[in-house]
């Protein structure tokens, strides 16, 4: 696969659609604005934590490339970026997570009511916005996205039996959390294309959701820790099953799965323990595994692409494959 | 007024929209189903814990006093409710409730995070079914509301000084919550209406919410529980300040406002302390002062109602203002 061979930055992804982007920044903020004070503060905060803005990169992108002038999509942008903020501060609340790229979460810094409430807030904003738009099209795609993450949610809590979980399951989230709102978000920009184009944007989201769910997993395994320079395995630490340890389980001896139960069932496992475990599922090749995966699902989204015009915005829907599956953080 | 004079039951404000009523069960049944377990299992739950179901009889008598056919208020009255549980289970999850109407919460009963993520679920699914209703009015409406309570939410977490709590901020508390929902209900039951008869019965809604809600403040003072015979006071065992305390705390005297002082900085008063200050506000006239107060809003709710023609309709609307008043749980 041709996207493969350079190293891809999120800014060149961006150049096309960067006036767009501008504007989605100033839409976001003038969205979420509040008289009041602790909306306001969590706001504030919110939009300190400049994500990279993925989701309405993608949107917007999918818009020009089937040659879409809608001022609208800028709207629709924000709101995308609205809908992953609002599910961000549930999840840090759902899993009591402190930090986020680094910032303190919602739930840390004020508490977890706030957060409960500040997503909640969010979230209907961006449902007002969308009802604003004036169609019932997005708000039809968004509605069914938001609730399919929620059943997401569900999945991941649902994980019982760890050693039992199986890649079709893994599959099944991964859809429903995080890819099915990058299949809104592209499906969304091509909403007065041809059905066949919206289709093949829809699926290309999803997929390209699946290979950077992958990616995000496998970092997991690979990427050293600044302090420590070993990986960090905080999903082992957190009891997170993902596909490189659910590729290799079956590889392993008795005594190789029976540390892996061990691990499971410690409710706060030590850093060596995780690191014997990171090494197992290495060995046994769940790494390679989850790579090859993630890369076949690069490539089914890459052929998605052929139903539409070249063009440059396709061009860098191609290079987002790309940056998803070879990003480092 | 002529309402206050009988004592009205649910179940005659009901007879009207009976049938629609029974329409309305199953609509919900059908919009929250679910497959995944989790899922399925809350939504049980949530559905054996009965309610009043006051939300869609607003609005379905609301849309008959307009003279309204239109079938889809069905789904309408459905979603004001889905709207009103999702609220509900958000609500427990933010304060840490362990019942409701004396059933397990779905925090208590479940975990944190499902109670999080099925309120989520349940107002995503109510979007979805506003979309298919397939008309932007009604979404509008919805959406404003439901943004409006969670600034509600946020008022109600940001009382700090809580002898400052002025009347004004209780008046915008109520109003953002929970009368909006009501006054959503009644403004989606005549969307099809004059603009007059829409405003009127928008104002209705939120004044019987008012009212409403002041008497939910009035019965924890006043209903005496099951086990002790005295009021529980649970308001004041939270350190929520409502209507009975603010009008009572200018009439008391400097060591009557230190107890009431003491009581708001203990974590968990006793039964004593919750008991002492009761006495005080109903001493110093809190009660009969918040009573009037729901009176006055009962009376002007009523005087909206001349907007419309007589029919039973507006009959049963009537008389769900004394129901609002005058219920004892």
């Amino acid at each position: 696969m041709s996207a493969q061979a350079t190293r891809v930055s999120l800014r060149d992804i961006q150049r096309p659609v960067a006036p767009e982007l501008e504007l989605v920044a100033q839409e976001l903020r003038r969205i979420i604005a509040a008289d009041f004070p602790i909306i306001a503060n969590a706001n504030d905060h919110l939009l300190q934590v400049k994500g990279k803005r993925f989701r309405p990169t993608l949107l917007l992108l999918s818009h020009q490339a089937v040659g879409g002038h809608d001022p609208r999509v800028v709207s629709l942008a924000a709101v995308v970026e609205l809908i992953h903020l609002a599910t961000l501060v549930h999840d840090d609340s759902v899993d009591h997570s402190a930090l986020r790229r680094g910032m303190p979460t919602l739930n840390a810094l004020f508490s977890h009511q706030v957060a409960v409430i500040m997503g909640d807030y969010l979230y209907s904003r961006a449902i007002i916005e969308l009802v604003k738009v004036g169609d019932l099209e997005p708000l039809q795609v968004f509605a069914r996205v938001t609730n399919e993450m929620t059943i997401g949610e569900m999945r991941q809590l649902e994980a019982h039996d760890k050693l039992a979980y199986s890649e079709d399951q893994y599959d099944l989230l991964i859809r429903s959390k995080p890819a099915s709102l990058l299949a809104g978000a592209c499906e969304a920009g091509a909403l007065r294309a041809t059905p066949a184009a919206r289709a093949a944007l829809a699926r290309f989201g999803m997929l390209l959701g699946m290979a950077f769910q992958i990616t995000d997993d496998l970092l997991d395994y690979t990427q050293p820790e600044a302090v420590t320079g070993k990986p960090s395995g905080l999903d082992l630490k957190e009891h997170k099953v993902t596909l490189p340890l659910i590729a290799a389980l079956p590889r392993l001896t008795v005594e190789e799965r029976q540390l892996v139960a061990r691990l499971m069932a410690t409710p706060a496992p030590s850093d060596d323990e995780v690191s014997q475990v990171v090494h197992l599922v290495q060995t046994a090749g769940g790494l390679d595994f989850a790579r090859r995966r993630a890369l076949e699902l690069a490539q089914q989204a890459e052929a998605e692409l052929a139903a539409l015009p070249a063009s440059t915005a396709r061009e860098a829907l191609r290079d987002s494959i790309a940056y998803a599956i070879e990003r480092r953080s």
